[in-house]
């Protein structure tokens, strides 16, 4: 008999089933068992008479279980088994250490992380990353529409791309090397090969921060884009790429988004766009907080923009643009207008900068004064230099952190709950 | 006026467009002059009736061109820009060490290797490219279809997958760590999340060899599934996985495929297999070479046994299936029946392994024996060890290096060519 999953049992009511998965629960009344079998798509009750026949198997206990589908209101799905008959596949040599059975895990989620094997078993812990998955497919199908060609890029690097602060070291062949802290040097070089590229790939940052939003190794999502006219152009595409995304999980990750109880944003046609100097006069005027001429927007000014984006605007996204040069990295396009400020933006979500983007610089003699000006050699950065040098259009892009963005959505309140293994400052594995 | 892609020319014979990309060429006649402008998509030809106005313009400079789109049959893609007015996008800093011109490129591999950013420009070059990119639509596309979930897992790990004698350290805040030598492990721990998942990554060897097939850095396409009967289920989805990126290629990149002129492989529904005795004993009775009793397969093996099926299955591809366990990795499922024997396989396609994969180990006190035969500690791989301790299925999977992949089907004589910059023993960079 060919197996089928436990959410299409309600459609076999009336017939003979075949179910595998854990068995992640077992409640004994006075005259019958209940086992509750979780597979990859969800749960099934099935309905014991005689108990001795599970009475040994521990939680985890891996199973087939072959009986009648009925039609029952109470149980999960509007179907539940009876007269079952089980196999173990593999029993557990051990109870396992986190509870699967509680509708939440009560474990903190140090233990969570600790014993991560198992409770990303757990439904709600596994939805994040459904979810995460439909995005990223989101993410790809919104980028190739637009003709942007995919490309993966070395991870281990010569030379620092932002700074050489929060940099992964490590010998290759005897010599000193890097973890690419992102793709950037390379997305843009793609440029000139593709036009339009995309990656998604790992990124490393020695973060020595031990916080709710940062990790030493996440996933980005970059993209980058010649013959722009405007920088306007990439956040264009950058609003392209959210929208894909949320299209993504509504359509691919359904069950997940309704266990969560998650509410996904509607991404405006035009989102809403502050200037940075605007922005920070708006956050001035309203808090009296002294803030204007700073050069960045601390955490606390994200989230007033976010509420005040809900309010004014009716939007969960928010574009902050033209922020300070002096903040961005050298490679960052000065508006010609307003030399002190930048041709790039952040797109805030429901109050958190998810997106950073903007137009890159794409004369050779113009990364050669940024580098001077900073008192930067050029050297490190020949490799990447080459492709200014020998013609490139103007361009720009942007980069999207995958766990920052499931964690925002589904309100998680650590980055750890939306990052399968996390590596942080102190933890390695599992 | 809208710009559109050299591909779009001829349909817009007649009227007036607008073009933009490189100057790939400049022919100049004794009254006329021919511009080569390469964009992402192709090649157009621009007739220039006064050229002065191109004279001093160097190859590779981004360029707009506006003008008549003349029926031309001579010309790539059947027409040609007459009447152009040009306009300069961004002027090179100097000539490129690269002759992009050539329908072929003359300069050596190392050459083209050290300045990448110019030669991936060639169209021949970047063909290669596009075939990866739609390979990897393809094997998502197929893996997606049969309920498998896409994973992203650590790339810092805290002990070696395979073994410790390839493997990249690095200092990670202060201890000890590695770069992952395959997603093994995890996408193991997975299959008791999610069942079926796959994952498309970096991986990292340091590979002592300075060959025309290793590199130090290469994209993995590992899958797993749980739930398998007998590991012809995992080589069933390798089958689903390869057709997959066959169909691919076809349909998303026709252009790149047919410039190199690839003749792209048909993946028979039931690929033809050989157990690992047998195929050792036609080798030797064809040959004469006296392999029987080794432990493995050489290149030259590979290739005959290519030849073999192509020959007598008229079959691009050949199974090798039933290894001898000494030469897989710990994690390996024995043949009950024949224990020093592997429930293994490895796909050659063209007479070169592709794709190696098997049934692995599922239960923990199987896992302690494996490690505790081979004289290995369990410690180090606690938290992988976490995921069979509290319950695992029968499970198996598979991993395919893309670039392997692309050279093989592209007829790349080494792997360096359908890499974007590689990396090994002594290149670092670009």
């Amino acid at each position: 008999m060919q197996r089928i999953y436990t959410n299409e049992l309600y459609a076999h009511v009336g017939g003979r089933v075949r179910l595998a998965g854990w068995l992640q629960q077992r409640r004994e009344l006075s005259r019958l068992s209940f086992v509750v079998l979780r597979d990859a798509r969800g749960l099934a009750q099935i309905v014991v008479d005689d108990t001795a026949t599970i009475a040994e198997l521990l939680p985890e206990t891996v199973i087939e279980v072959e009986g009648d589908a009925v039609a029952a209101p109470q149980a999960p799905g509007g179907a539940e088994v009876h007269a079952p008959s089980f196999k173990v596949l593999a029993a557990p040599a051990a109870a396992p250490p986190i509870e699967l059975r509680r509708p939440e895990l009560k474990e903190q989620l140090p233990t969570q992380l600790d014993y991560a094997s198992v409770a990303l078993r757990h439904p709600r812990r596994r939805a994040a990353f459904q979810i995460a998955a439909a995005s990223l497919t989101g993410y790809r199908a919104a980028l190739d529409a637009h003709g942007f060609t995919e490309i993966q890029t070395p991870k281990i690097v010569a030379s620092a791309t932002e700074s050489g602060a929060n940099v992964f070291e490590l010998d290759y062949f005897g010599k000193s090397a890097f973890l690419a802290q992102s793709p950037q040097f390379y997305k843009q070089i793609m440029v000139g090969v593709f036009e339009r590229v995309y990656e998604v790939g790992p990124v490393f940052r020695a973060e020595p921060h031990d916080t709710p939003r940062h990790l030493a190794e996440y996933v980005s999502l970059d993209a980058e884009l010649g013959f722009i006219e405007h920088y306007r152009d990439v956040m264009r595409f950058a609003r392209e790429a959210v929208a894909g995304m949320v299209d993504g999980v509504a359509s691919r990750a359904a069950a997940a988004v309704e266990l969560l109880g998650v509410e996904l944003p509607e991404v405006p046609t035009e989102i809403p766009t502050l200037d940075f100097p605007a922005a920070q006069e708006l956050i001035e005027a309203a808090t009296g907080e002294r803030i204007v001429g700073e050069p960045d927007l601390a955490p606390a000014h994200e989230r007033w923009l976010g509420d005040w984006a809900r309010r004014e605007h009716g939007s969960d996204f928010l574009f902050v643009s033209a922020f300070p040069m002096v903040k961005r990295p050298f490679y960052t396009h000065p508006d010609p207008a307003r030399p002190e400020l930048s041709n790039s933006f952040d797109l805030i979500f429901r109050g958190l900068e998810l997106i950073t983007g903007g137009q890159r610089l794409h004369r050779y003699e113009d990364y050669v004064a940024a580098l001077e000006a900073r008192g930067q050699s050029i050297d490190p950065y020949d490799g990447y230099l080459q492709a200014f040098r020998y013609g490139m259009p103007p361009h720009g892009g942007f980069a999207i952190g995958l766990e920052r963005w499931v964690a925002r959505l589904v309100g998680a309140s650590n980055i750890r709950e939306t990052t399968l293994f996390p590596r942080d400052l102190t933890r390695l594995t599992p």
